[in-house]
């Protein structure tokens, strides 16, 4: 639990249009949610993420991943700067990297990611476009804590949207876009209100997410 | 395209309680859909769906899967059935046998199955307690034509349901039949009316299916 008056710093790491970003940024803003933008980095330097973190008078920092030898060298980097500017919890929105233990044992069960599918569905990238080439009806988005697999971290929040006969990947991209810019923001209210607890996995289970109700 | 006046003559296969066949009673009685139910067929002598079938004036018959000695017999007996009823469509619900070419060839893409998950996620056998296990916040239900594997064929429609945090596996199969009952009535009327077709797998893709409007 945290401690009622505290606002949580987020560390927002991003690599392109930054929308996701947007949606955080709008939410703490408006008080919506008791958490603060503490820095946004960036991957690739003409990220419009950049752009809308320097708009919203929020440190943005460039860590190119050219830059460095090793994913984990990298995460190290990373991992320095969040630290630098005091986040409790990061934000993986659009970051289109896969992060390393360098990050995650530096964060523990305190990354969050949110990916275009409703998961364990279409796993892994172009999540959009594998829903489509399935045929799937429904498809949707997924809030998780990340772990060392991929998309594979204990669940905290889906949402579904359905996929239309007219849709191509642009048109579902966008639906589930929309749902995703209202369910992020959402589950960083919750972490910021200490509503989410993870039991670790017993036997070998996953490891669940407990959302606990409002006060 | 199926003749304007002509009315579905469905083939039900159950082992269980029969909700989703009393499903499809109900809409074939309230004229919801152009469509009757020729005949119920069963593996099991208990099977409550069999009552239902008697008590809805539609013929029952008990196939018993111990009394063949192959999977290819005991669906040979079962096609003999069907034929013998003039079945057009046959429909899974819950039928708890897995079925051969033996069926599948004498009904292409005419054997409807519906699946208590939003498939490709948990297929198989007790789908509700693999979301429930996997942590999933939304789950739903499958309409899909069969093919030769397991939950893969082609999907005709998806409905989501909520996960929640309180639901066990018997509320949670519950509010998934409850979408069942709803979903697998209005797509054999889709059938009936003719607005249901299979676009074929091309350069290793799926099998796809296109439903048209109503007119």
């Amino acid at each position: 639990m945290r401690a009622n008056d505290a606002v949580l710093s987020l560390g927002v790491l991003a690599s392109g249009s930054g929308t996701n970003l947007e949606a955080i940024l709008g939410a703490t803003r408006s008080g919506t949610i008791r958490a603060r933008v503490a820095v946004v980095v960036c991957n690739v330097a003409d990220a419009k993420a950049l752009d809308r973190a320097r708009e919203a008078g929020v440190p943005a920092v460039l860590v190119s991943h050219k830059a460095y030898g090793s994913r984990e060298q990298f995460d190290a980097a990373v991992v320095e700067v969040l630290r630098a500017h005091g986040v409790e919890c990061v934000v993986l929105a659009g970051f289109m990297r896969i992060v390393t233990s360098v990050l995650l044992s530096a964060f523990p069960l305190r990354v969050v990611n949110v990916h275009p599918s409703l998961l364990p569905a279409f796993p892994g990238v172009a999540a959009q476009a594998q829903a489509l080439a399935y045929g799937a009806r429904v498809s949707g988005c997924t809030v998780h804590f990340v772990d060392a697999g991929m998309d594979t971290g204990p669940i905290i929040a889906q949402e579904p949207v359905p996929v239309l006969a007219s849709d191509d990947e642009p048109t579902l991209r966008a639906r589930i876009l929309a749902k995703e810019h209202e369910l992020l923001p959402r589950v960083l209210g919750w972490i910021a209100d200490g509503r989410v607890e993870v039991t670790p996995a017993s036997d070998g289970g996953r490891a669940r997410v407990v959302v606990s109700d409002a006060p």
